[in-house]
């Protein structure tokens, strides 16, 4: 009770009575990381949560920045905002490089940080499969891939207004996406209802309605997690919208101008990644055995085999649930590992022991557009409007912070009655530096490329 | 008649129709260039607008985005979008190099847009007075400029956090404003909120309560061109926030660690330049007479002398008011005379003439802080929380969009009543890269800079 008390007193007092707490270090301030933290707001630690960005970001609705209909700051909340009132906790910005296990110190721009107990919820970053691809199709992860996916798009339309060229005009209204997970599907449609319906009136000598959306899937379904009517429903959804959808096609290359499947080339100047993971490189800070994805093999508990103290949770982690099969890399996942770690820790300290994680399926979602998603909640499956309202409600109601909360609402009410896209903005470019993210083809030179008739 | 209903018509019309009317280009999407436009919507020309960004940036709220208050896209607002019902305009994104007056076209880009009347309104960018400061002394005029802002300010805090070194932790909180007229104004005032208020309560090992703010003004009172009374309430109320005020004080360098004013100087490592603009290169283009900020000397229809038909309006020109004294910068006299403009250009075709320009003078506001603001409209002068509100409302009513105003109403009732900033987001870095946005000191060298004790 006494150590409850002054955890809850100020500053001073604090740094004293915390001093002899066990140091619990988080790394990554995401789903798992945020939970664990927040789950230990109470408990007799130390704690110490170490980002590489100073915000929180609710990855699940990244796609709605990249195709302007959400701002960054809509779904991103500062990590010191989130724990602010919660005094045992301290919040680090550093790029973190590696863990000296033999000293239990975290390596982060040159400085230590020691702790007793390491949680990594480091997350997953975009994978090729080996190839070097990541300039030619940018992938979705961070709010600058947002941002940049953003200007790619937008400027592929700013373009081809002026481009003399017809074949040229053709490829800048070519967008290709890769991979047909949630992801790809969600970027597919919203792409989809910006050239059809928010740019629709916008520009002069093209029509963005003639844009072309191929979205290229590997496997012989779309939403590969879900039942396959839901992925037939998925599939019907997107083709509405006039998305083109390529099934069992494998891409063999890209390019600045083109996408390769085999022998076949489809001609583009936007490619959007959203094919593949690898997990961060936690497993090599610790020399643990990891997956093919670069996912640490972890125990029942969630720790590390070898290191009872350090646990890797979320994408970073490959566990595995009660059935044997690998857990998927969601949101809900993360979460309930967080809670399960911070509850371990305080069942340990306080001598008891808990049963193994269990993951509680809450089932999935992916939103297609306007008025289409799919959703299943176990045995429950519901597709169109229904699903879309359960979608945005879901989100609306996980996003951090009351005021994003409403300001998404907001958004999207705005959205839907307007089908504007208010946040249509190319930030991140002086004018002298459109070139460089979107370079001139050779075929095409930037000079004298002929008068504009107004 | 006949030539009202063909432009209201869909495209394939307005192409041919429109063919014939006369090409009015202009240059730059801001509020001169955008007034010009929208006037014309209905009038017989054929109108292009150029910029080298696709939106309309709301400039005077520019420093709420600096300091974390709202979202770029709060205070910006797609040209298209704006203008997309008005068929006989055509938006073109591209970053204007020159004018060749011999053929009357607009080479940008390498294009060539051909102009029977041509509208200059491209406005003003910082200026350092022969000075190379602009790495050490960032400017506020475009939305990078302000998130690359928000970004230092919001990462000195974060580095002062973790700082082992106290020298080096007190320069990190210094924060140094030159100029002292409305932006500068407004960016210390609202630098001081955030690290007094919103900041309060989110760092463990400092107290942003005690960052210094400093306003340097070279001149003997803030904001010159209102009245000495409220220039005198503006000082007051910044003092009363916990600013440091200087006036008399004439910056001779600045540097990455410190401003010096003669001899004395003052440790910081973020320093914001509000003290001088110049107007856009576009005297060298015309080979027309500039005065010292590079602004070209327009004749009183605004026409450019030897020009009858190009025009320069806004902060790129230097016209007079009927008293004889050089017009203010600020965006009522670039909307007017944009206005003026189009009404003249409307004029010439019916085969009238317009009188000079004349501008009417809408008043002048400053905001310092919450509930704290300085208003002279006329003879009519007003402080404190009636200025404050006064503003509020005038900012939001002159927003561009409906959304936008709704939008940033919602923002600050949040941030009123919370006291919170929540687009508190160090975005544009990976984390490799927050040494490029502020450099360790030589003194402080990144490697081995000691434990951190949580």
């Amino acid at each position: 009770m006494n150590l409850k008390r002054s955890i809850q007193q100020g500053r001073v007092n604090m740094i004293s009575s915390h001093a002899a707490f066990p140091r619990v270090v988080i790394i990554g301030a995401g789903f798992g990381g945020l939970s664990t933290a927040k789950r230990l707001a109470k408990a007799p630690f130390n704690v110490t949560i170490v980002d590489r960005h100073n915000y929180h970001l609710f990855q699940p609705l990244l796609y709605q920045v990249a195709t302007a209909g959400l701002s960054p700051g809509d779904i991103a909340s500062p990590i010191r905002g989130i724990l602010h009132q919660q005094r045992n906790t301290k919040v680090i910005l550093a790029k973190v490089s590696g863990i000296d296990t033999a000293c239990r110190e975290v390596v982060a721009e040159g400085r230590r940080i020691p702790y007793d107990y390491l949680v990594i919820a480091t997350g997953a970053e975009h994978a090729y499969f080996g190839h070097d691809w990541s300039s030619y199709a940018p992938g979705l992860k961070t709010i600058d891939d947002a941002t940049y996916l953003r200007r790619r798009i937008l400027l592929a339309f700013e373009r081809a207004e002026t481009e003399p060229d017809a074949d040229e005009r053709r490829r800048l209204l070519n967008f290709v996406v890769v991979g047909g997970g949630p992801t790809g599907v969600e970027m597919a449609g919203a792409i989809a209802e910006l050239a059809k319906r928010a740019l629709a009136a916008d520009f002069r000598s093209i029509d963005p309605r003639c844009a072309r959306i191929i979205l290229i899937e590997a496997g012989p379904r779309l939403l590969a997690p879900f039942s396959p009517a839901l992925s037939e429903a998925a599939r019907r959804s997107l083709e509405q919208l006039g998305v083109e959808i390529r099934l069992d096609a494998r891409v063999t290359d890209c390019d600045c101008s083109s996408v390769s499947l085999g022998n076949e080339r489809l001609q583009t100047r936007t490619i959007v990644w959203a094919a593949g993971v690898k997990a961060a490189p936690v497993a090599g800070w610790l020399g643990a055995e990891s997956d093919p994805a670069g996912r640490v093999k972890v125990k029942a508990d969630l720790s590390v085999p070898g290191h009872p103290d350090i646990f890797v949770i979320g994408d970073a982690a490959a566990a595995t649930g009660v059935d044997g099969k690998p857990l998927p890399g969601v949101a809900p996942v993360a979460k309930q590992q967080g809670w399960y770690v911070a509850n371990l820790l305080t069942a340990r300290a306080e001598g008891r022991t808990l049963p193994a994680f269990r993951y509680r399926d809450v089932g999935s979602m992916a939103t297609i557009g306007r008025k289409r998603a799919v959703a299943q909640i176990g045995a429950f499956k519901v597709t169109g409007l229904v699903a879309w309202l359960l979608w945005s409600m879901a989100h609306i109601y996980f996003l951090i912070g009351f005021r994003n909360r409403l300001a998404v609402a907001m958004h999207w009410c705005w959205n839907y009655v307007t089908f504007q896209r208010g946040m249509r903005l190319i930030t991140g470019i002086s004018g002298s530096r459109i070139e460089d993210v979107m370079p001139v083809l050779s075929t095409a030179p930037a000079l004298d490329r002929g008068r504009i008739l107004p």
